[in-house]
């Protein structure tokens, strides 16, 4: 199969299939969108390499999925409406049970968010996927990571954790090991996260910054801090742990929250005035939202062990050994 | 050096370097732009891959120019003005001294067009340079592959096949051998083309169709047949042989012309009576145009070997021995 059959076939869709929004579709030199009037463009990049950040194993429906939802999160992250992707697609071989997989977890998200495949590019090489992601925003509205400010309180949205415990018990670290189930339930969000696209446009005019969760909750959170020149408690008894973390022993339940990124996870904050509607925006979109924290004037991150208390985070300070991941150093 | 210092060291600018239309630059979740009042988004991706796109050899002052050339190139066939462009690299290791070359020749080119680096992304893996490049366009005005009509005269810009003369020369296939000073000035055109921003912007409301030859003239005038339900007569005694290509054998000069690509020149019709504005667009834009064929209601393509008669190409009809470049097929 050539490329150009191999496009017609896993990744152009009829008329009446999926979301429209280019005045020229896919398959011209370039695909032409026509954003509404007055609105801003929100664009991402992010690209996926095999061995780096999924195994070859993986189901390819999931990595479909998965390429577009971290794309997702980050427009989530700047409360943009999705608008539509490219897709650059780089394959040792024409493997036609794997695109069939991949084009269909790939587009079915892309459906449920309204984000049109506009245009590509597929090469013979090692196998990674590129995809470029626009989303559409009113002017100033865009959600920063530059806007927190003393008094805010710091919150992030669902369970984060889960996709490190999965990356952990395929690493075979974990003590005790997990079961069966379990693994398959955190296995299902590392493999197939969900982008929280309905809370970032809920959280417009609501939050003072967001960040999405990708590289570990505290290394996500350095950016935000450092960018908006203030510093934060967090108490670690108001962390969410899930079910499933919940069972695990503390230590790795702090290290799987704190460090674990790949949750795709909103990390915001808001005025503590809004904090009623922060709630309320988090039942509209249908994620649970958790206050973890306070912003403070003095710079630097301080950790409590307690829970939440009159006065914010409490309880003793404990040292942060939980760093960000980078893509080239060793971890 | 970590992901994050890599990208502020060789990508970021200074305030007042480089062209700004970013209103959130380079560094949050996402980029925003704010397109002109009215303005359609052109978008278009491609990757360059070691090996299948390029050598490990080339200087990366001039892989860093051709991967922001590809895709200017495809602004150009779509009458767009480049506004911003992201960067997928994915890198076996941190080279310093190649990452200066190669942003070098990245930036400087992006600065002669006002296109803004806005974003992108940082990997480790086999090298690979992925580009989405977005410009601006008029609504309704952008060049389509669709629009070609019969009567139209047929256009191609510069000197078409050096490219392809050059690869053969790496590849050994020549005979005779390029000299030295042959094979450096077309090495040059393989491995640091000018996409034609000026000439696109130029043919707005003039050309009826265009593409930009990236996989062959034929085969990229191909997908304009097609798209257009058109056919086509070529006058091969109409085409442009470049000084280095008038020194090589007749077939020679023909498999170049008609079967290279990656010089990025563009391809395209306008009607007949406004062959003096096309001349002048090619004028004010810096670059030679010229007419090599007729478009005809027949579907089809016909190869003449003579010249531009009264009736358009003349001569004898001659057989179709030149094809498209397909990534998937081995050529």
């Amino acid at each position: 199969m050539g490329e150009f059959d191999l496009i017609a076939r896993y990744f152009q869709r009829a008329e009446s299939q999926g979301p429209r929004h280019a005045v020229v579709p896919n398959g011209d030199d370039c695909a032409v969108i026509a954003p509404a009037a007055g609105m801003q463009l929100a664009v991402s990049t992010d690209t996926m390499v095999e061995g780096r950040h999924f195994l070859s194993t993986v189901d390819p429906a999931r990595l479909g999925h998965k390429a577009l939802a971290v794309n997702l999160s980050d427009l989530s992250a700047c409360g943009a409406q999705p608008l539509a992707f490219t897709l650059a697609l780089t394959l040792p071989r024409v493997d036609e049970a794997w695109l069939a997989g991949f084009s269909s977890g790939l587009l079915a998200l892309a459906d449920e968010h309204g984000c049109e495949l506009i245009g590509g590019d597929t090469t013979a090489g090692p196998l990674a996927i590129g995809i470029t992601v626009m989303g559409e925003v009113p002017p100033g509205q865009a959600l920063l990571r530059s806007g927190a400010r003393p008094g805010d309180e710091l919150w992030v949205s669902g369970w984060p954790g889960e996709a490190r415990l999965a990356l952990e018990a395929f690493r075979g670290t974990l003590a005790p090991p997990l079961d069966g189930e379990a693994f398959e339930a955190v296995r299902l969000r590392m493999e197939r996260p969900t982008p929280r696209v309905a809370l970032g446009l809920a959280l417009r005019g609501l939050a003072t910054s967001a960040i999405d969760v990708s590289d570990g909750l505290l290394g996500d959170l350095g950016h935000v801090l450092r960018r908006s020149r203030v510093g934060a408690a967090i108490a670690l008894g108001a962390l969410p742990i899930s079910a499933w973390l919940a069972a695990r022993p503390p230590a790795q339940q702090h290290d799987c929250v704190l460090a674990g990124g790949d949750d795709y996870e909103l990390l915001f904050t808001a005025p503590a005035t809004r904090h009623a509607d922060v709630l309320a925006a988090g039942q509209a979109a249908g994620v649970p939202v958790h206050r973890i924290g306070l912003v403070q004037a003095d710079a630097g991150l301080r950790l409590r062990d307690g829970a939440w208390g009159a006065e914010g985070p409490q309880g003793a300070g404990i040292a942060n050994r939980w760093t960000s991941f980078d893509h080239f150093k060793s971890s």
